[in-house]
C-alpha cells in the first residue's frame, strides 16, 4: 500500500473511533472537517518515509505515529485560526472550521484531535507496546512544552522573541518529531534522524513564509500576507526575496545530505527534492531557475 | 506520604518539566497559574484512594495516573472559561487564566496542559511499562469523544440534548476515569470500579447544579446561577431544591454501596461520606438534615 494511503486509512480509523454512536452530532462534523480533505500530508508522509527507509519492521507503529502526528498538526491549525490568533476565515482552501462551527465547536474539536492522537498510539501498538512510551515522549516533546509547537505559538505573545528558537519550536520540532518517530516504530537509532528534521523543518519554515509573501491566496488555500498582518518575524523580512529563495535552497541541500546511509536513503532523497519543488513558489522557481 | 502531597508533587513535578529552561516565560506561568493553587483535587484523590484500596502495588504508576487526571481537570476549566463559552472571570476564588493572560495564552496553557498529561503517563510509568497503553486508553476515554467531558461539553451546541449522555460525559466520566484508572494502576481489575466513579460523577454533578443555584461566588469561588445564564439542564430545573438534595443523597449512599470489598474499602467508604458532607452547600445540609 502506498503512503498517501495508509495515511488516509489511519485518520480515517481514529476518527471512526472518536465518532462513534452516542456521540454529539456538530463536534463529529467539526473533527471530520478539520482533517478531511488533507493538505499535502507532509510531516505524516515524512514519518512513514523514514520508516520505510529503515525497513519499516512495524508498520503498525509507523502508521499510527503517521496518525497521531497529522492529527495533532490539524488540531494547530483548528487554534491557530480561531479569532483570538490568527481569525483566519480560510485553510486548505475551504472556510476554516470556526467559520463554519462557531468558536465553541473549533476549540473543542482542537482538543478532541490532540487527545485522540495520543490514544491512537496507545490503540494502535498493541504489537509492538514497548514503542509507545518513546513514541509518546517524542511527539509529546514535538508538539508541547517547553519546546513544541505549543511554546512556538505561546513565542508570538512574548514582548521579545528568541528567533530561532521559535522558529525551531513553531515549525521544526513537529518535523523533527516526524523523522524521530519514524525511526523509533521502525526500531532504528532515533539520534541520526534528528538533523533530517531539523533541516526539513527550517526548510518548510522559509518555504510557508515565501508562499505568505508572493502566492495568491488560491494557491496557498488560506490568506495571504499574514506575517506583515501579525508582524511575526519572518525569513523575507530577515533575508529579502532572493535571499530568502538561496536559504531555501542551502537547506533543502542540507537535509539531503543529513540523511544516514540504509537501504532507502536515495528513496527518500528523492522525496526531498520533489517536495522542495512543491514547496517553492512557481513565480520564484522560474527567477532562481 | 499522605494523599494531598503525592498529588501536589506530582503536579509540580509535570509542570517543571514543562516549563524547563529556554521556554517562553509567559505561556509558563499560565500553565503554572492553571494547576496552582488547586481546588480540592477531588478526581486525583479518588484514583489514589482507590489505588490505596487495592493495595497500591504501584504507587509510581497510581501517582501518574492521578496526575494526568488532574492537568486534563484543569485544562477543561481554562478552556470552560473561554470568552467563547461560559466568560467567566473567575475561577477557584481568583481571576480566570484568560482574564489574567488573555484568550490565546488560555487557549494554549489548556492544550499544553493536555499534552502534559499523556506525557507524563508515558515518563511516569517507566517501571510498569505495561499500564501505559491501558491507563492511556481509559483517561483518554475520559476526556475525549465520542463519550468524555469534551464530548459532553459540545453536546452544549447541539439543538436537542441527550441528557443522560451529557451528564454522563459531562462530569461522571472523568470520575470514572479516576476509579478505573486507579485499578489499573495498581493492578486490580478496573471493571468492579466503574460503578463508584458513575455514582460519584453523578452526585457530583448533581451537587455542582445545587452550589450554582444557592451558594454565594466567595463560597464556590467562581460566578454563580451560570446554568440559568446559559440555558443549561440542571437538577435543580429538574427536581426542585429538595427533590435534588434527596437525590444527591441516594446518589452518594449508591457510591458507597458499589465499593467492592477490599482492604481499603472503609477507609474508601469514610473518605465518600466525608466528601459528601463538603459537597452539600451548608444552608441546605441544615435544611436536609
Amino acid at each position: 500500500m502506498d503512503m498517501q494511503k495508509r495515511i488516509e486509512r489511519g485518520l480515517e480509523r481514529a476518527i471512526t473511533f472518536a465518532t462513534a454512536s452516542g456521540n454529539p452530532a456538530k463536534i463529529s462534523q467539526a473533527i471530520r472537517y478539520s482533517v478531511f480533505p488533507g493538505g499535502a500530508r507532509i510531516r505524516p508522509r515524512l514519518c512513514l518515509a523514514v520508516a520505510a527507509a529503515s525497513g519499516d519492521a512495524n508498520p503498525a507503529a509507523a502508521d499510527a505515529a503517521a496518525t497521531a502526528i497529522e492529527l495533532l498538526h490539524c488540531a494547530s491549525l483548528v487554534h491557530d485560526d480561531l479569532p483570538c490568533f490568527d481569525d483566519a476565515e480560510l485553510r486548505r482552501g475551504k472556510p476554516s472550521v470556526h467559520s463554519v462551527f462557531g468558536a465553541p465547536l473549533a476549540v473543542l474539536a482542537g482538543d478532541a484531535l490532540i487527545v485522540m492522537a495520543f490514544e491512537t498510539l496507545a490503540r494502535e501498538c498493541i504489537s509492538t507496546p514497548d514503542r509507545i512510551a518513546p513514541l509518546i515522549s517524542t511527539i509529546g516533546r514535538a508538539v508541547g512544552m517547553p519546546h513544541g509547537i505549543i511554546a512556538g505559538q505561546a513565542w508570538e505573545s512574548e514582548s521579545e522573541i528568541n528567533l530561532s528558537e521559535y522558529h525551531r519550536a513553531k515549525t521544526a520540532s513537529l518535523f523533527t518529531g516526524a523523522t524521530v518517530s519514524g525511526a523509533i516504530a521502525a526500531g532504528a537509532s532515533p539520534q541520526q534522524w534528528m538533523g533530517l528534521g531539523e533541516a526539513l523543518g527550517a526548510a518548510y519554515q522559509v518555504a510557508d513564509d515565501l508562499r505568505d509573501s508572493v502566492c495568491d491566496e488560491d494557491e496557498i488555500g488560506k490568506p495571504k500576507g499574514q506575517d506583515v498582518v501579525h508582524n511575526r518575524p519572518n525569513a523575507v523580512a530577515e533575508f529579502g526575496l532572493a535571499g530568502a529563495v538561496s536559504h531555501l535552497q542551502m537547506l533543502v541541500k542540507n537535509a539531503a545530505d543529513s540523511i544516514p546511509d540504509c537501504p532507502g536513503s536515495d528513496m527518500l532523497r528523492q522525496l526531498i527534492m520533489q517536495e522542495a519543488k512543491r514547496l517553492v513558489p512557481k513565480k520564484l522557481a522560474l527567477t532562481a531557475a
